[in-house]
């Protein structure tokens, strides 16, 4: 996917960085990298395997999946989900077979897709706390869903390899 | 930081998702914390210890330190530094102290900032062989070596649970 502003030459002009299209492509890249990993992830480890006391991977997985999509609803609506409600106890089931995780990756890809057509140019410069809590512009709070999938898979990639198992390259986003 | 599309109403038009001075403004926060990291990880572990065959963490951060100011070189010169002088037998010996580390990491840090202030905007969009290998913008390449801090910083998440030390937050910038 080209960043729209090769196409506008007077965009070119302007200091831009990021468009709303090449930051779609930068978390579905990032995404698809994730999807990978939960795709090598041993079954039997990935609701039980642990270093020093840390989530399984299914937990740090399911944080990725509950933060994306509302996340996104909230940056495209303004109406942002309770954490109580995706974390606390009145949260969904999560999961407990790998397919059904696979399957809500999948859901939440589609969703973030279809979200993104709804997002007003605007709104990225908007400051609002996120889940009502974490006040930064709405890009801002993107990129920390983004850099904390980032953040937890680079663990998952470590549980990996201490299983003896080669994780997907991290560098290929296709 | 704010980010100047806030002072600029003509901007605010365009649909602007990262403007130079906020993508510079998310690399140093994610170094702060990449610092930090450093900082609280045990010397005599840091050059030894290791999980599943991975990389000492000390050889993880001169990853970073490697890729930073080398790439945004690049980035703003458009002369890249050859893979080889970086990593391969060429490459300047790595510090053997955490204190050596440390100042490496805050020079890089300067010099970003000192080059940050070379980079013409509409360099962020060109299309250009990061260290003559790696095709992409030059926005694919800085955000490629931000992301990959961030992968690797995680992992040293899992290096210092298993050591049983806790890690700095991930979401504070400051």
């Amino acid at each position: 996917m080209k960043p729209e502003t090769l196409e506008n030459p007077t965009l070119k002009k302007q200091p831009v960085v990021f468009t709303p299209e090449t930051l779609l492509e930068h978390w579905q890249g990032h995404r698809r990298v994730s999807r990978r990993v939960l795709e090598v992830f041993p079954e039997d480890k990935l609701f039980t395997y642990s270093i020093g006391g840390m989530r399984t991977y299914a937990m740090l997985t399911m944080e990725m999946i509950r933060l994306a999509v509302p996340g996104l609803q909230g940056a495209v609506t303004g109406k942002w989900a309770n954490m109580d409600d995706l974390f606390g106890e009145k949260a969904p089931t999560p999961p407990t077979t790998k397919k059904e995780l696979l399957e809500l990756w999948d859901k939440s890809t589609d969703m973030i897709n279809q979200l993104w057509t709804q997002m007003r140019p605007q709104r990225f410069q908007e400051e609002e706390a996120a889940f009502g809590m974490f006040m930064g512009t709405i890009t801002s709070s993107l990129f920390y869903l983004i850099d904390n999938e980032i953040h937890h898979r680079g663990q998952g990639y470590v549980y990996l390899r201490s299983l003896g198992i080669e994780p997907p390259a991290f560098w290929d986003r296709n």
